[in-house]
């Protein structure tokens, strides 16, 4: 039966019971604590006016947006006047500027849902694949990190991921260690972009990017390498950081924002990492990754970023976010399928005069709050609707015949245990609830 | 602030925090229903291939279907190779026919989510806008109406629609009523879509248009109509069809139904109604469609369409489904809108120094369960705190200066009769825990 053509499209995917529950489960636990933390959810449209999008996400971001044809008589125009959200920032920059003052000041809120990229499909990358992102606009406080580093943080531990690290850094700390090492202003952003490769690349392969890739000078890359990578970096970096003054600005935001965030998710769990660069250039102060044993690259991340509403159409606002990255989550949490649904009765229906006495039946335990299936199919045998009970997972069965309506009672099977026990009909929606309730 | 330029693009809309909220109780009150009948949540993409949409809507309905351009070099071309899906039935097709034996049979699938239409844009007419439904695929049993009839009811009940009732009819009876009254089989088609209109137009109206428009014989098109309107019109149409095969099957699953679902729905709130005929063509047997006072049209519709999986690309199953009109529903329940989110507890920061321990607070209020919010905003001056605290709609307010510090105390202002209590710091959560709890 299956074929290619009833397939999803391409990096697409279909989600059957099991594996949207899971999702749900997961994305309700995450909704949970960023409503506790007063965060409000906000939800857009899946398109948008196309201008909104394009020149948002640079040359290569571009290519990836899909756009959608104009209608009626302009379609032959093979124009394009829609597109599908990309992420979830450019709409929070626009329903920003579009609601202004009728927000909360500053606008605490979250947003979980699909965005689109015509990115190549892959492993674990798709073309409708959910965000989920925590922001607050409009707060320059340094409160503002503290709260959304402990959102996310807690996010993570609703939604089961049990070990990760927060690291922990500052574009102001990053300008710094630049002016410190001497590298030339015009060199530096695409020398930080290498230095992020610390974590994947080994520090002889990064003095040689800095060198040939970047221009820096041999011995400029050298310590630079060589300080960050030392067992003591953290140590070092402070020290030289303190006697600048970007850097101690940075070194301040860090600071503060382990002290505030700190004690509430444990000291182990966040720490500075001066090498950490994050690769997008909005951030403006505080920036963070979450990293995960096991999994290369990170599964959250955020920053400061306190200019990009304005650049993305929106208000000149302060701004700070946190995006959860919750397909690569669900990934590392896989193992905990959840399988087939587990319903708590099944009825079955051995005659077709006893459909009426089944809908009853079914509705009455769906009224005492049970989940209760009643048997749909064309068999009146009694092996194969058991086998139908047992496939869905039903912990009970109940079974009426001829010789069960003459004593006006319905027999109850245990579905694990095969036991069986006759119970008079008006006695079972609480033989069942009890039962059920245990 | 506001602008035309940053409102949501045409026919769609930005749902905030109160309106998402009510949206999302009244979705979970229906999926809690589908859930305890045993019905399986589906989520599909929200793109497909164009052509697994093109030619199954009908002409007007093609021209609807929000079409995406192709990508990178194939851009130019100006053609599109996907599309937004336009309802949530031909994706089920296509998921039957990709998933076969691995779905449960017969699959119980509801859906809930957005579909795309390109519609001119009205009073309650959307471009994104969302749909529900439940579907049973793969039986033929009369219970199946039953299950989905009843699923319906309870989710419009527990959506909170007050009042609402359950027309009901069958293909067959419409069949042998064109029969029975000699309608020519060539003019049934078109005479059923006028006899429809007879819930908003005048008897002589729908006369004028059967006999003008659809070619009927001026006796034919009368004696039709005056039975249809008639006082006794259920049981004159109960009468005529007995005496006709096509109308003896009709009402034989007509009544099936009533006997099945009405006894859970209340009888009052279900019956026969013979001049109902629901213009789409796919329905193969019983038919339904839930009107509720001050609506005009239906606010939920379905039926059996034994044939419509097979023509939409799918394996040839029978199939019956119920589709609840949630936009329309919403805007039955409008009166009910949540307002601002309530918190439970809005923690002040009087000043800078005070920000770790209002972090600690905040944090502690939280892992005890409570909403809480710590201020983020620039001011130190406590009105603006407190005006803060009122806007977020909190119950209560931590407030804590030198004096509090200096005793190891913080003060707790209850925001609604403003008096103040100072308890001790260790003792803070577990009283507001208690008062929260009230």
């Amino acid at each position: 039966m299956a074929s290619k053509q009833f397939d999803p499209a391409s990096g697409t995917r279909d989600f059957l019971a099991g594996e949207l529950r899971r999702r749900e489960r997961v994305f309700a636990a995450a909704r949970g604590v960023f409503e506790r933390y007063g965060f409000e959810p906000l939800q857009t449209p899946a398109f948008e006016r196309l201008e909104t999008l394009t020149g948002k996400y640079g040359d290569e971001g571009d290519k990836l947006i899909f756009k959608i044809l104009r209608r009626g008589e302009h379609e032959a125009s093979g124009e394009a006047d829609l597109a599908l959200r990309y992420d979830l920032t450019v709409p929070l920059a626009r329903v920003v500027a579009a609601y202004g003052s009728r927000l909360p000041s500053p606008y605490k809120r979250y947003a979980i849902g699909p965005v689109w990229r015509a990115d190549r499909p892959g492993k674990g990358r798709f073309r409708e694949f959910t965000q989920c992102d925590v922001d607050v606009v409009g707060s320059r406080s340094p409160l503002v990190e503290a709260e959304v580093v402990c959102a996310g943080a807690d996010a993570l531990d609703a939604m089961g991921v049990t070990a990760y690290t927060i690291l922990i850094n500052s574009r102001q700390a990053l300008n710094g260690l630049m002016e410190v090492y001497d590298v030339p202003a015009e060199l530096a952003p695409a020398a930080l972009i290498t230095l992020d490769k610390l974590d994947k690349l080994a520090p002889a392969q990064v003095v040689a990017e800095l060198v040939e890739g970047r221009g820096l000078a041999q011995a400029t890359a050298s310590s630079l390498v060589e300080d960050l990578t030392a067992e003591d970096a953290v140590a070092r970096m402070r020290k030289v950081l303190a006697d600048h003054e970007a850097g101690r600005v940075g070194l301040a935001e860090v600071d503060r924002l382990l002290e505030l965030a700190g004690p509430h998710i444990g000291q182990e769990r966040i720490r500075f990492a001066p090498s950490l660069v994050r690769g997008l250039d909005y951030y403006t102060g505080a920036i963070w990754e979450v990293t995960a044993p096991g999994m290369p690259g990170s599964i959250a991340s955020g920053g400061r970023y306190d200019h990009l509403i304005e650049t993305l159409g929106g208000p000149d606002l302060p701004a700070c976010g946190f995006s959860l990255g919750v397909e690569r989550i669900l990934g590392i949490l896989m193992d905990g399928d959840e399988g087939a649904a587990v319903i708590d009765v099944a009825v079955t229906v051995m005659e077709e005069e006893h459909s009426t006495e089944a809908t009853r039946l079914v509705g009455g335990l769906r009224r005492a709050g049970l989940t209760a299936e009643v048997y749909l199919g064309g068999s009146r045998k009694f092996a194969k609707q058991l086998k139908w009970a047992a496939d869905r997972g039903a912990r009970f069965a109940i079974l009426s015949g001829p010789s069960e309506r003459t004593d006006g009672v319905v027999t109850v099977r245990d579905m694990s245990s095969g036991e069986q026990e006759r119970i008079t009909v008006s006695d079972v929606f609480t033989h069942l609830m009890n039962r059920c309730a245990m």
